[in-house]
């Protein structure tokens, strides 16, 4: 794994997957044959499902432009660092799984917490490869000669806020399910809404 | 998100959701194994299955080449023009799911109309997203400098209509679920016959 | 859709349908958990999806070597040509299903004729499809330059042959779809061995 | 299939098939809906199926790197190497279908050791083609000028030490299953960990 074609493998390879993982959370919503006459009220029973499926969907592209920012900064991939985005990699396209997880329990009272704490923990996983990345990256001075230091370490304190947020977010799964979802809905819209981070923005040595 | 390299990545990951979204429609084509001697008439009587497979296949692709035709012809691909993409990419994988929902309840008489609505109003939404991504992209500047604004103005107008055809599609569905999918056909067939849209050329400026 | 990056994106869209479909086929492999101590009895009584699965997987690998050459010899892409190459991509898109039907019902005697027909007849759809675009391209100068006349008639009788060998293999399925599956089989074979086919060489113009 | 954007496809191409394979594992993971209040237990007593995913999809990400280190050294691509790359993507494909077999059946005793051979067999297979497409590329002259001999033959060593090393794990297999799969979670935690080795990297001629 090298540089130049090497390097733009390794981002089409990473593309495919978030690709498919965000086109397999339709696949997995679980949805059977209704009563005649009855399929308006169960689109609407089924709110956790396409809720799941929203947050899920919208947070794997916000991982996908935070891997963007990542890889488009980094010229040199070594083999180390593409062990560690194969690790990613594997975190997020375990996501259809836990995201169908969570559709399918978070309505039953039993099941909820452990379903909602999978899903936020697999989260916590991907964001903690995903600072990894960065941080090996860092080190081995394998970035772009023209990333400053301060654009290197606002986006590392960036990264690192998410692994924070994200293990908040499972601790509060054992509380209330509910809110843990709420949490990563709000994460995702104020990402969305606010999406000019100067923290995923490359900042040009003078 | 930057121009140069950041463009095409954007390019080749909506590439990758279109291309599976439109994959995706096979496997949610309901079939059971029917009784021996019965696949004949099974394939027939599933008429509404393949004609739902074969509208949102072409639909999809007919989007794809307006995903293409707009994103040919914008230069720089800033973050809040990442995050309407990502919007337009969730409705289009949404779309195996509301085209398996279409074939399956298309002929049962209490339901075709949820059904219809459904599969029509995600359309409006999807083309919704792609004009918003156009309007914006005009109004930020980040459009080729060889684009002229006699054909940007030509190709926002076109996106319009189509927003306007869809919403008119779904209104129609209220009333008659047949007609609606009739009408997507009809856009389907007149598009792909009619593919010489000069809306959808680039128009260089002299 | 124009020359350069527009004739790549088709491309990259295009591996993007095939290589999925492909990879599809496994999904569609029918496996019913089976009695204790049955697997292999199970794995050996299913030989017919087993064989279906390899034969589309290479078939479709075929068409895509030829989607390649034909598509590696094309320098503008225009609007007509990319509807063509969307129904064709459509025809690859539907063969997991076609596939999964075979392997289904080739060993059910009532059913195996519809079932190999569909097979092999929508085989047939796309082999047109593939002659088309390849005709499309010559009449309208769609060629790379340094294509020979001669290199461009034989890639069109080679194509033609696969048309027409494709309808003889559904005549074939109406008597014997046992017959009509060794006899793709055998082309598959026959392709794969004799892989130096000077019809999908590009021969430049001296 | 030329080398330059010709071998640029067989890339891509490649790419999508590994990268879908890899994220289609989870869709193959199978998990029924559990009694209220079972949810936690029926995800431990589910290890199986969660560790075959693990071991599947880090041994299909080695695959990759290992297909990303022989094509990286390939200039040209003719086409018996596309035809022995298509038979190594096929038996790529085949794994979610393998590892599915593998999670369901290697607690039941009577069937452990055929879902087990069937898994470790098609990853024999797997490396088999991986070998033959260097062998073949090594002897008719395909390779980058800038690889030495040395590293050639270093690959090729490489490459056969996988082949005996799966053949040995499918061996095992007859014996114990459970000692097979920890066999190939060593092998790809040795490899993960070990991720510098030589015979992947290229070698320049001075």
């Amino acid at each position: 794994v090298t540089s130049g074609t090497g390097g733009r493998r390794v981002d089409a390879f990473s593309d495919g997957v978030f690709a498919i993982a965000m086109t397999l959370l339709v696949v997995e919503l679980p949805f059977e044959h209704v009563a005649p006459g009855r399929l308006g009220h169960a689109l609407v029973d089924h709110w956790a499902g396409f809720a799941a499926y929203a947050v899920s969907f919208l947070t794997i592209g916000i991982a996908w432009m935070h891997h963007h920012a990542v890889f488009s900064q980094i010229r040199n991939i070594d083999r180390p660092l593409a062990v560690l985005n194969l690790l990613l990699l594997m975190s997020i396209a375990f996501l259809p799984f836990t995201t169908d997880l969570l559709g399918d329990y978070i309505d039953e009272p039993d099941d909820a917490v452990v379903a909602t704490v999978v899903f936020a923990g697999s989260w916590t996983f991907a964001t903690i490869w995903m600072t990894a990345i960065w941080t090996y990256a860092c080190r081995h001075e394998l970035l772009d000669p023209d990333v400053s230091e301060r654009g290197a370490e606002r986006l590392q304190r960036y990264l690192r806020a998410t692994v924070v947020a994200y293990a908040v977010f499972t601790l509060v799964a054992l509380v209330s399910p509910i809110a843990c979802l709420a949490l990563f809905s709000v994460a995702a819209v104020f990402f969305l809404w606010r999406s000019d981070h100067r923290a995923l923005e490359r900042e040009v040595v003078e």
